[in-house]
């Protein structure tokens, strides 16, 4: 697919600007889960249509990794690659954007 | 409106998550746009009704500030807002990343 411009911002966003996509690199990165219904669990009540979607493009633009569950055959498990991993600065950054300007937001930095 | 959850993240990717808005506040803090036709210049080729719906959102929620040209009433400049300027780090985060983990992308930081 031909990018709309070759830039780094613009290239972000065509793979991750949504509402969803970054909430289930949240939950895997920060949150430490692996399975369709431990994503279908988060309190943002993302639509089963809607997960099952941003789970294949994560996977298809390598974000993440589909693997059977070792105890689980029927199961499947979404493993972050490195690229995923290097968002965590970014979700960070945002975070901290977020915890500074909007009112009523649960301030991580404090644990 | 009520947000979907407390967590940070969920509340920037409900102002801002999408395609476009910020391509919009890269025009206003890095290349000292102001105006519609400047931003429906860029690259992307942004649609008129998404620039438009997008410009309302960013001021309704406080990123930018409309007010009249100076030399040219008829025509309003968009300023962006110390919220918007606190979004800096935010789109450089970004950046590093898509340079670090995308091909093909401009190295902003090479100039």
């Amino acid at each position: 697919m031909e990018r709309r411009s070759d830039c780094p911002l613009n290239c972000f966003l065509e793979l991750l600007g949504d509402k969803w996509t970054l909430l289930i690199l949240r939950d895997v990165l920060f949150f430490g889960k692996r399975h369709f219904s431990e994503f279908l669990a988060s309190r943002e009540s993302i639509a089963t249509n809607i997960l099952s979607d941003r789970l294949s493009s994560l996977v298809e633009n390598g974000f993440l990794v589909k693997a059977p569950d070792a105890f689980n055959k029927q199961r499947n498990n979404y493993l972050p690659t490195k690229k995923a991993e290097g968002l965590k600065p970014v979700l960070m950054a945002i975070a901290d954007w977020t915890i500074a300007h909007e009112e009523g937001v649960m301030d991580i930095r404090k644990g």
